[in-house]
């Protein structure tokens, strides 16, 4: 899409400009540049190699159904590792230097018996920037198992929080806030202001390291979807990053910076793999991309300490997750496929449709289809006799084009695109008005 | 080989016992344990997987070369990695309780402007710990792309470099000693102590990210050679460990307790992966493996402070490079595979030849090899007239079997091991022996 040749760099310069401590963030749109250059010379070169060792797939939703490369977002991902490695030195050698009075002498502390060891250098901020790293590659790790081997769901659910664990001992250890703030109306009844979560609090951490990448993984089927999505989500994600470092209380500046550092260079390699993934595609991403990438926002919403507002801001992906469940626990009869029909005629998709006549739906939640095709939710199909015939697949991207109409795959991706950026604007509006309203402040502007 | 079925327990035991806080080797030993259990079911259970994506080769010291599964080192890597992750909060939740007042409390000081901040957890043993753990995992991801796409020497070469960044930063922050000591007899000349390398010790460091990897790929084709020697090498570091845990000054205790701490595990998954790797083997290792287990031993080396003692261990392995030079240098021709010669009729291996009468090798070096041939380090091969008809490959097994005479498979290899075993020994002996002669004292019961 043309539109994010132009967003991306903009957002990335807004970005340099917003951020009160420019080095990090410079460092970083810096080393994302050359990321965006390995990646988008390296993609197209590698196809060959990729289809050789079995990673290709049809592209269903094109005529004659071409074989192209899966699993490229790899190269992605694995650029992303190598930029995030190179720019620890740059990242830290302020401190690297500043620690020492000079000479190459290093002043650290001597440690003697039960002193606690101190040293000049922030080790905490090596450990986080460490331990991200760390989460992404595991993820990468199971991701191209995954792509490799398909691996069944009961094998890879819990891995992703596994790999979150130095994840959590460092928000443990660093922050180890565990209260979620009470809305005002409520604080009333329950007679606190905070509710500590403790150890449930871990756990809905760990959740969200299973969740976000998921959540990616499953809002796919259409060329640039899954990249197209990540893309929209960084640049929401920088854009709340970029409001905090101008309005935001000084507090806040550091948890965004760290936010935007890991960012800038996903969203530039993501831009990278996009170039070659958009309609028509020339590559597929695989799953080690969407993985990849769910962790990506998982880690910044967990150390950058707005985990909440980093799910609002994947409420397209939790609508689309919520209203597969009937189909995905098979309430509703779940064909392997669920893409959009593609009609060889006029090039167009068309909403595909689940049979109810060969196996139909659970008996208690045909009223409940009924209701969601009266909102428009759904399309139902009937027969002569009233029968139902079949209803289209319960994903966001056939409830659009039940909505909008049949239209082609590239229209159809930048059209749901869109919706997510409209969306993800308004959820953070909603979030800094409504977080007003709720609680009395807003962590924008006063942090308690 | 049956001897590692008793000295692997014993080390691990011996280690505990010699390790003045148990804690931490305790944890690590445990979950050693699962992690052989997981590797040792899981191993028989990939092998059709892995067939399947390609990933085989024909065993071709075999009769009638059966083809088996490659890679399957990968295995055991990934689960070091997962049982390492899972470590982390045992290892360190005596930090994370005692840094409370109890509670939930956590007391960490409030930063304020200008201050350093300072934690009661030792973020810094946190930092080598990930760092350690995100150094094996990128040279993890580099092996499998190897493994997958047979990458090319000058692409990968430097990356295990890359990925061992974040260990130098950690070096650098935590010790940065660059200074090696001068031995007593040259310090009359130079009138000082200690040499600064400075910069250079960084490279260094960073050449033995890049050798130790190598080394152990090279020394290679026999059925649990790779294993083998790396589990040998695994052992002496953990006599080197104990040794130091037991006689050494406590300063020591803490690098060499970090140093058991990732090799147990390592220890036990290769044990694991041995089972199933020895003649007649039922998998093969891969790179993945290869490329692990040298990094393994870098990391340790690196950060537990004795990376020269490190390289003393990996003497066979260097020797075996140095040997294989003028062939790697195509100053003798270098025939595509250089693995023992299998006779199917008596089912031993014998030496493999190069053929010196198509290419002969470069002129200059031919006195060179009748030297060698003289001193019993090659065999070469005359026809009538006294001309060069061959020679045997320069590799450390097929010199083994220059001097043993051929053997079947199994018997090299652990004679291999044993040579490999007895010269680590050795090594060990003059290091701290030598120590004590050169520099006027041995680390081992003094540190400057």
């Amino acid at each position: 899409m043309s539109s994010f040749r132009y967003l991306v760099p903009l957002t990335t310069i807004l970005l340099i400009c917003c951020s009160k401590q420019h080095s990090a963030i410079l460092y970083a749109s810096t080393f994302s540049l050359f990321g965006y250059i390995a990646a988008n010379w390296m993609i197209p070169r590698v196809g060959n190699a990729f289809i050789k060792i079995g990673l290709f797939g049809k592209d269903m939703s094109k005529p004659g159904r071409p074989v192209i490369p899966e699993s490229v977002g790899a190269i992605s991902a694995g650029i992303y590792i190598l930029v995030m490695l190179l720019c620890i030195p740059f990242m830290f050698y302020k401190y690297m230097v500043t620690a020492t009075s000079g000479g190459g002498y290093r002043d650290i502390s001597v440690v003697e018996a039960g002193e606690q060891p101190t040293s000049f250098f922030p080790h905490d901020k090596l450990s986080e920037y460490l331990s991200s790293i760390l989460c992404l590659e595991s993820t990468i790790l199971l991701g191209v198992a995954d792509d490799l081997f398909d691996l069944r769901w009961r094998h890879k659910f819990f891995l992703p929080s596994i790999g979150a664990i130095p994840l959590l001992i460092v928000y443990y250890v660093d922050f180890g806030a565990t209260h979620v703030l009470v809305p005002g109306f409520l604080q009333n009844w329950v007679q606190i202001p905070l509710i500590d979560l403790g150890a449930f609090y871990y756990v809905y951490m760990g959740a969200m390291t299973i969740f976000c990448p998921n959540a990616i993984n499953i809002l796919a089927g259409v060329n640039g979807l899954e990249v197209g999505q990540s893309i929209v989500l960084s640049l929401l994600a920088l854009i709340n990053d970029g409001i905090y470092m101008t309005l935001g209380h000084p507090n806040t500046w550091e948890n965004h910076r760290f936010s935007a550092m890991l960012i800038l260079p996903f969203l530039w390699v993501s831009m990278a793999l996009y170039n070659w993934n958009r309609w028509p595609a020339k590559v597929f991403v695989g799953d080690t991309y969407c993985y990849f990438a769910g962790m990506v926002f998982a880690v910044v919403g967990i150390l950058g300490h707005f985990s909440k507002t980093m799910l609002l801001l994947f409420l397209p992906q939790i609508v689309n997750f919520l209203y597969s469940v009937p189909q995905l626990f098979h309430i509703v009869p779940c064909p392997r496929h669920r893409l959009p029909r593609f009609n060889e005629k006029d090039g167009l998709l068309y909403p595909s449709r689940a049979n109810l006549q060969e196996t139909p739906a659970k008996g208690f939640f045909i009223p409940i289809l009924k209701l969601l095709n009266f909102f428009k939710l759904i399309d139902l199909e009937y027969d002569d006799k009233g029968q139902l015939v079949s209803c289209t697949n319960m994903t966001l991207i056939n409830l659009t084009l039940v909505w909008f109409g049949p239209r082609r795959e590239d229209k159809l991706c930048r059209l749901i695109l869109r919706l997510q950026f409209g969306v993800g604007i308004l959820a953070l509006i909603a979030r800094h008005a409504l977080g007003k309203v709720l609680f009395g402040h807003d962590n924008l502007w006063t942090i308690d």
